[in-house]
């Protein structure tokens, strides 16, 4: 998957931000933030905006899971550094949407890495796909990219 | 990235195999295990791999840097279930490697997600590309598939 | 809190085992398994023995909350090392119970690090304490020492 | 160990702060925070401030191991919600040093949990004890309470 399908990867092509700092166990052998954390950021920065719009993760009927997820890493970040993360979506589907998230060192527009991340919503109980909740498709259609 | 690029999933496919048992923390609110913990998986079949096969990640003059990493998520695992981790080699490059691994529920037929992850072989000190040492290339022959 | 007040670490002290092998994402900057991840050990030893034990994390009546957990650390331990963790129960209460646990290296008698975790069983719902469930204390005490 | 031997719980006890924000895989199946991950925010308090006041965790020839920690949970906390973590020092040795942290809820008087956690200072290569550096211990003195 090359970086001009991912979409770049400029500031300005984000919508949302959140700043979100390491903690010292992201740190791997090798002295950098592990390849797994950035997941861990994705999955952050994606709920907490989809918390913020309405999506209420412990009683609401409807879910978000996750049936894929891809990351490029451009450069190495360490602990204690904090990163901005940006978010877009590229996709907004029936049931399904597919978020585009940028990592940038904090402050700077060195880009760290750069994924995309599909949920489906699915009924909590069923686990059946439903369609994305009026509320938040129209919250969704700001993060819209072309 | 369609089911047919990352290559099937099915257990004939993979050259290698690890079992790994979830943890309490793995699941998170929804009660499964976690997406991002899936590629905490594929970097421990990796990496125990690579260090039974000569690479020493403490002192070696060379290390493998994640540039790439990507999972397709089919069916839901909980702790206490411990998966079947399948390991083979898609691409054996100068000093990259793509390792596609497969998960499965222990024992079983029923897989869970399958993903890939590409490693650049750099020099510890300088970061700079290196060709794959050449034990651990014989080695990774072994796991090439068509 | 001393060692004669952990109990000891002696592999015959403790009641039950569990293997634990380590990922790659637990060794931390120095090398050796981050000091956090000791917890998520215990908090996967004890809640795989629940589970075996009857315990419904998913839709039982009562659940385990944490209130207290300690670890003392005798000696590093890396990736790709496995454990052997060896529980017993220090205290048995009306709703509290006190979990020990020692880490070994894998079929070895050397101590790596022992803890301890204390549960209060409460109502899922109301969160308020309840008596340890018949049938898990009975489990239990097969687990008490003296 | 008893809430007295802790310390207490209130924000003028401690010297230091930081803010720490939870991440959505921090909670687990039981809709909280998990109890380990109490200990991976002490582990990023206390580094990010020995890193702050001189330790080089890369290339320094002296590295502090962790030895023992402790934690009393008081109250759930749950993502996204975010913390503040307080820090001070109830015995800097000559080579260990014995911190303790007190979680709240952000902006609150709400006592979370609340901890401790010991180092002994080594030496990088050979990991046998050595004093605390003189310019952390400096430092350090400003954290400690009587």
């Amino acid at each position: 998957m090359s970086d001009q399908h991912e979409g770049g990867c400029v500031r300005e092509q984000y919508r949302h931000w959140q700043r979100i700092p390491t903690r010292w166990a992201d740190n791997d052998v090798y002295g950098h933030v592990n390849n797994v954390v950035h997941y861990a950021f994705m999955d952050t920065v994606i709920n907490t905006w989809l918390i913020a719009s309405g999506l209420d993760i412990h009683e609401g009927g409807e879910i978000g899971l996750c049936v894929e997820s891809h990351c490029n890493y451009r450069a190495p970040v360490s602990f204690p550094d904090a990163l901005d993360a940006g978010l877009r979506i590229g996709h907004l589907g029936r049931s399904s949407v597919r978020y585009e998230v940028g990592f940038f060192l904090a402050d700077s527009a060195d880009v760290v890495a750069e994924g995309h991340f599909v949920h489906v919503f699915v009924d909590r109980a069923t686990r059946k796909p439903v369609e994305v909740p009026a509320g938040l498709r129209a919250r969704m259609e700001g993060l819209v990219v072309a």
